[in-house]
């Protein structure tokens, strides 16, 4: 599976020029023979969760949803998209995994929320992490700030997940989330990371870029800098699960001990 | 509080020279006013699983605390040691926190056994991380392949840890766990991690040294090269409690649904 990350800037609440980006770089990357595409957090709308939650209409995301499809259809390649949620009268930070035909695979909602401003914004999803399979490779899906939980890539492992996407927005100054925690995520569950961020600035927030391609034994396979790009990495089943065979961390995993320490019987 | 690591090279079985090496290591260090010596897994045996589970006599198990406690006393520092410990008729891994007057703070037995060598020679301990007080900071421990295991500090974290001490017996060719994990766990906890290695060669295991002192920020406080070596740093509480605030992993995890989905309910 050859696949692509898109790291770029967006401006917020302008959906159609946002679309336009996303619809340039799925065109490049298949051309470049991709099987998908990943895009950062909130990249449709752009990241700004303030504007987000007083303007965005949310009786537009079936129609943004059907233009993502069709960008996925018209270029052939698959997309993992990132949009508010409708989570009854809340809204969470989504994201979907098609297929090249437009078919949903995967949609996860973020579980652990950031700061005040997308806490104000935005409710935190309570769903695991799914896993689905796509051209061999169990692709698992986590959002930004998740990924720093060691928990959160450890419940797509224990699903079988050989590859995690995580779209995100990481603002400027936090380098040791791309460089030391993605790669352990990665080097402790053998599982390829695939971290998109934005570049540049949207409404108040300065994004670093860095975007990476972690592979499961914890090297860089791709890194951006800090201007817009797109990313690509071939990823292999059989080199990302043989990576288990050396140090079997998830069959030395010792769940039983930690559910009962972390219920005080320990 | 002024910590002190030891790397150093043991000699298999021969405790009378490993126990010289600690005492010189541990003059060194009080001389340089450091408040505790931590020195590496299995160092007063030897790192040699197959020969200790042989040839080392458990009932000089009370005479080498003794001998321990003495070097503690005779220098005025705690002192984190290794010995194989008594569990029913089978040996754990275990690291054992005295103070400097050699009373035992803390007794950790290793959870999670690295390899068939190890597998044949002990037992797997079962008991959480312990932490205790001391010079107002947190401390606690676990040993060598535990820390690779997210798990084990965050359950010492979620307990108050500030300071993680990690004897370890880490072979050459796996710089990814002090370059990535063991940072790792220092970022996503907000402790500080000190890991301490063998270098050389003990029995046929050729040890890369490499062991490190890493702040709760993930930066390198001090780090060590191939060579034996005492490493020194200085740790202060509030400066390791300030980043908590930043980005405060510790109080916004959810374990709740981390339970629920590994119990197959999300």
């Amino acid at each position: 599976m050859l696949l692509a990350l898109l790291q770029a800037n967006a401006v917020p609440l302008d959906v159609a020029t946002n679309l336009a980006v996303i619809d340039s770089a799925a065109r490049d990357a298949a051309s470049a023979s991709a099987d998908v595409l990943l895009t950062p957090e909130l990249f449709v709308p752009g990241y700004d969760p303030e504007r987000i939650h007083a303007e965005f209409d949310r009786d537009q995301l079936p129609q943004l949803r059907e233009e993502l499809a069709a960008i996925a259809r018209k270029h052939g390649i698959a997309l993992v998209y990132s949009l508010p949620r409708i989570d009854g009268h809340q809204l969470n930070i989504s994201a979907t995994f098609i297929d090249a035909s437009g078919t949903e695979l995967l949609n996860y909602g973020k579980v652990h929320l950031f700061g005040d401003t997308e806490r104000q914004a935005f409710i935190g999803a309570t769903e695991a992490p799914g896993v689905v399979n796509f051209l061999g490779l169990n692709v698992g899906i986590v959002i930004c700030y998740d990924v720093e939980f060691p928990e959160m890539v450890r419940a797509a492992a224990v699903q079988g997940a050989d590859v995690m996407l995580v779209p995100t927005a990481l603002a400027h100054g936090f380098d040791e989330v791309p460089q030391v925690l993605v790669r352990a995520r990665a080097v402790e569950n053998h599982v390829v990371v695939a971290y998109a961020n934005h570049c540049g600035v949207e409404s108040d927030v300065a994004f670093g870029g860095g975007s990476v391609i972690v592979g499961a034994d914890g090297g860089f396979l791709a890194t951006a800098g800090t201007e817009a790009t797109v990313l690509y990495a071939q990823l292999d089943a059989d080199a990302i699960r043989a990576s288990r065979k050396a140090v079997p961390y998830l069959a030395e995993r010792r769940p039983e001990l930690y559910a009962k320490w972390a219920e005080g019987r320990g």
